[in-house]
């Protein structure tokens, strides 16, 4: 969320936030300025939703999309200095941080390097111990946030498919992404409630996860986040944010 | 301070740290980086000086120093970012930041501009109502930053004239910078201890000042802030952070 | 034109393009990127319309709407720089460039201040004397650019109030865009044809003009510019692009 | 060359210029901007020297050093909109540009990868196909030029180690990088005179260059590109742009 820039606008925050529980609230870096970042807290506060930073690359043109030689020390004090900036903010609104996820480029390469995900886990520490950091399940990510002895936050994607090993399938290929809604909510529910995931071949597999993460710029993600809050809760599972 | 960015360096910040007691950090916007920040406030916490916030307008190719149309909300946005990244990163050194000093452009628009003075002060109140705002003296940012109810602190300028009417000489005026270190020392000397500044007409008029600026790229800033400091301790003055 | 940038669209460029005679595109400093500029260099030269460049101040996340101080020289050499970059990018698809058209805050001020319609006179001319400067009828701009011994070019604004003098009615007056589009169309022809428009107090001043501009983020832009030409072609008025 | 940013200054242009034959000019994404380009051509075309573009990486905190996902026709469209900045600015001060040398991380991954090699190629053509295009000897720089119907010139470092095979030694070893100016100077003139290098075995490898680099911030540039050029033409070699 909080993915504009400027005169820029991108996903459709307004109507995503009466569906979930947490927000990952970009923070200048990748996206996201300062006016783009209080309106979003604000949005995230009036509702009642739980209020993350979500620091990446700085590479406005590439949205922090692209992978680049990344030293730990220059990460950890980007991550340092954007989450201080978002949670400034939020103070300003009254409202606390509550987790940490990184975003694109920055999660996708610290999922299997653990350098960075150390960097990532020391700079939460370093800013605020009591803050979650999300990450990718089983990864070097969830490692280095229990090594440093942060609270971690396994995330699910209920729209792409996963290997049997439990990673997610590229998106390169074919079917990795799911769009039939009514399978992607099944899919939810099932990792919820469950803690299973079925493969391409059809196998289910475990999968632990404690958040299911929807991106803000998927085409339909008002229409999709409702769908999915309605059916876990109609699963009987409660919707809320992570204490 | 901490006005180098990526590879460019700027200002002699190791060689003035040791002779003040008070760093105005940059803190990414005009000038600076996160890795530049951190370096910054580890130096200035080896040498006991007090870090303060140097926010300014997100222009680097300009360094904050061009004048900018700017409305009041997005100035205190970018301040509470910027003031929080630079917090954020002090934190992670284990040091707190104690003022805030409007930089450049926005400094001087805020000098004259009850508005955008306002904006300043509501971003300090807004991030840590215990934060000192530093200004001009007599402008509208010692009257907002009161207003506010925040501590404030007003700045001497010793290498600079002064009009009869207390306002600074425009540098585009001859004899506007004072660049003959003995006389900036003993204006500095005169401003503390006598409260008074000497006109280019040779008047002595009434200046109250908590601070004396000098610029980390003054051309032999180390030396003129080694000197400034031992003239005032010559003259029986304590030289110490603001509390 | 061309006013998206990285991940962010901006405009209807795609509806616009096929009813339009010359595209202002933007440069890469106020909006868009290197790749933006070829796709919409490409989409112009689809529909045979004529490519300028729309320079502006590099204040990307101001989207060069934001005034700011500027020095001649320094916008001169922007200048140059940003019609250098549109017009490599023209040439590679085998297009070239016929006009300039400065871009928002850059085009107000120049409008006004006969130093910066100056600059932006000097930056054409040494980059192809060749090139049509855009400018407000009777501002600064027409004079510096004939000064300059270039061919000029003078805007209308068929969606814009005139005042009795000629000059636009500012933005935060009531009535100063005009929204119905049948109103815009018939002004539009008034402009071309008969050289006149109707002032909010309903007198028919001269007006004289050799292009009608439409922003392309107006919303409605694709239907608008559709109507304009229809119109403007139903009262047998030739729409084509400046020789 | 043209190096600087805004207020940051870097490299010793002014002592170099009169020292060599053809500057490489930063372009305004990892270096420079349109003041500094402008300044640089200035003092070229002063010195004689002739004028190269030098792009980079869109990546100024970076310094355009950072490896990073490139697309290529990213990169294509990038350099043609850098190399039409910087002719657009040679224009106006009555000089051509003569070459194309990429910089930093996207030289070193050109090196050994053919698609953005021939990225780079590509906007050459595009934009001039009579500039020549400079790259690393016997590396897919050299042959993409050569497919895309351009000259290329190979380029020798004096002050760096080679390796048996003729590729450069990493600067993580030890001794990559030679700093006794009396041996850089020697290299230099074996590499031209010879068409050797000596490897740190010992070994005399055939290296064939058509123009020696020296960085303009190594320190002590001045210097040895002044005993560089003096070397050479004591060696009877007479040291001149490439046409």
């Amino acid at each position: 969320m909080g993915e504009s820039f400027g005169p820029w606008k991108m996903g459709a925050d307004d109507e995503v936030m009466p569906n979930i529980t947490s927000a990952n609230v970009a923070c200048g870096a990748h996206a996201g300025d300062p006016r783009v970042m209080r309106r979003t807290v604000r949005a995230a506060k009036q509702h009642g939703v739980s209020v993350g930073a979500h620091p990446g690359f700085a590479d406005l043109q590439g949205f922090g999309r692209r992978e680049m030689q990344a030293d730990a020390a220059e990460v950890e004090d980007s991550l340092i200095a954007q989450i201080g900036a978002l949670a400034a903010i939020a103070r300003a609104e009254g409202v606390p941080i509550r987790h940490v996820k990184a975003h694109g480029a920055l999660y996708n390469m610290a999922a299997r390097d653990a350098r960075l995900a150390g960097a990532i886990a020391a700079a939460i520490k370093a800013f605020d111990p009591t803050l979650i950091m999300f990450g990718l399940p089983k990864s070097p990510m969830i490692d280095a946030g229990l090594a440093a002895g942060l609270r971690v936050a396994a995330e699910g994607f209920a729209d792409r498919a996963y290997e049997p090993d439990g990673s997610l399938t590229p998106r390169s290929r074919a079917g990795a992404v799911i769009h039939e809604p009514t399978l992607v909510v099944e899919r939810a529910v099932r990792m919820v409630r469950d803690r299973v995931v079925i493969t391409p071949d059809g196998r289910e597999i475990p999968l632990e996860v404690n958040t299911i993460c929807v991106h803000g710029d998927t085409p339909g993600a008002p229409e999709l986040t409702r769908r999915i809050r309605a059916g876990l809760e109609a699963a009987g599972i409660q919707v809320r944010p992570l204490l």
